[in-house]
């Protein structure tokens, strides 16, 4: 089978996204129109998912759609912005129709689900990678960021992190799950949840946010470096769920919580003053987050147990170590 | 040699780029914070560059990070719009010090003259793949499309289309060329020129406008047919460089400018009752440019040679054929 660029993108990606008016001119021309809303800031991010780092190459293509934009949402979630607009550059060993299909509705699912348009694109041949460009909007002022934390503010996660990276160890083979908790697992690995909602509303109520992709205690570490603090967290409080703690046990379930990648869960600094607002304004039942920890003077990130400190030897993922 | 991602952007990427007032929060964060101007439009546009199919492995990396630029330069060019940010998305096998540094040399250098902030981007491990999404503003309502054209306007290209298909062909051995005119085509192909001033001064003075990048003869093709229109371009008018026909003879040299890819030159289109002010405005002569033929009612494209119609077995790159 063979299909022009223009012809692939006509058929599978000029209707993927949603409809928006803020789109003058979308995909078809050298580039995209759109208008920007007044007052508002613009917040732009990109990521690149590799065949065979990123994912399996036995990843369902609808799950690649929808993932490619999902670590995106995530991002522009961290910043407490509204998505709005996608550029897709994809880069394919050939066009074949039913992947362009599975891959576009994934994508096109979770497009339309966050009312993001997608606006343009490069379709290229080479090995699979698909690298995404999101722009949202968050009003001027408002965007959280990962250097506005202090000493002494409560550090909360949202959702439970270690799923993907169990979800990830089943898809490969490394870990047998039981049966009532491996389909779960998969899923919180092949399609990753971004807290747009609740990163959107924590602006304004939060100090600081970052999303969760490298592994927890990593990212806490990173977020504290940008702040100017450190940070600690305690074990026992780490969310996990239930079919984590099935396939793992509570002690390895939290372990991975700290370490695993691919959470997309957002963490979030709040002044201690501010936390009986956070929790009015955002019931932690119902927004699914709790508190892991606190910021503290001291730089570098340290788990305690029990009261005493645990060491770590992996604290996150290194792309070139 | 080994970097972590935090490490490698800090080198070689966090001041690559232009310094702008309007990037509120650059590279280090979950996204980036840019102001819109007031009255303007966004455009945005993404094109990748895959090791093996857009370049040769051999490729100086210095040319690829002008490259990767260039070719999304051309496409604001394209709009008549003026650049302002760029999100690099950059896949590479490993992470090796002197490829990085000639890299983001070549980016940034070419993003400086532009008045272009590095304002984001991704690096991961894989095939190397170059990705950029490229972010500018137009006067609202001012952008060039290729939709705008009419029957009997005039088309002009800028540049010397063709020139760039020969120096890969250098690159590449299949072409040996008299040493006087070599290094010139090389550099065509290796260090594009893309033509934003040209471009955003034709905002207002050109009805349809589109960047050559897949060969002339099929990209007129497509401005014509995006138009509603045909074309109909003059063998003999074709703008040839001097080394291309040192290379090539001067037959060889036009049909070589009518299909060979890589160009990143503009045509546009434009009104006949227009084309004393275009003149006034940019004169040919210091803006290079020329005109080339019409569009014409009928559709499709044609060329014509001393009254009468060439026909071309190849109008065009496709990327999937």
């Amino acid at each position: 089978m063979s299909l022009s660029e223009s012809e692939l993108i006509t058929r599978f990606f000029r209707s993927c996204g949603a409809q928006r008016r803020d789109v003058a001119l979308g995909i078809g021309d050298d580039a995209a129109l759109l208008e920007c809303a007044p007052g508002m800031q613009l917040v732009a991010t990109t990521d690149t998912l590799v065949a065979g780092v990123h994912f399996p190459e036995s990843t369902p293509p609808a799950a690649l759609g929808h993932r490619a934009l999902a670590v995106n949402l995530s991002d522009l979630a961290a910043m407490g912005a509204r998505p709005a607009w996608a550029l897709l550059a994809l880069t394919m060993p050939s066009a074949e129709e039913r992947w362009l299909e599975e891959f576009a509705a994934g994508f096109g699912t979770l497009a339309r689900a966050h009312d993001v348009a997608l606006a343009g694109g490069d379709t290229t041949r080479g090995p699979l990678t698909i690298t995404v460009a999101l722009l949202g909007q968050v009003p001027r002022g408002r965007a959280l960021t990962r250097a506005g934390g202090r000493a002494a503010d409560l550090l909360y996660v949202s959702g439970s992190p270690g799923d993907a990276a169990a979800g990830l160890a089943i898809v490969q083979g490394r870990l047998s799950a039981p049966p009532e908790a491996a389909p779960y697992l998969r899923e919180r690995f092949l399609l990753p949840t971004p807290r747009v909602a609740l990163g959107e509303r924590l602006a304004g109520l939060a100090r600081a946010c970052m999303d969760v992709s490298d592994g927890l205690l990593g990212d806490a570490g990173k977020l504290a470096a940008a702040s100017g603090v450190g940070v600690e967290i305690a074990f026992e409080a780490l969310p996990v769920s239930p079919p984590l703690v099935a396939a793992l046990g509570e002690n390895a379930a939290r372990e991975l919580a700290l370490t695993g990648g691919d959470d997309y869960e957002l963490i979030f600094a709040v002044d201690p003053a501010r936390a009986a607002q956070l929790e009015r304004a955002l019931p932690a039942q119902e927004w699914h987050y709790r508190q892991i920890g606190v910021l503290r003077g001291a730089p570098g990130a340290r788990v305690t147990r029990a009261g005493t400190v645990m060491e770590f030897s992996h604290s996150g993922y290194r792309h070139f170590a």
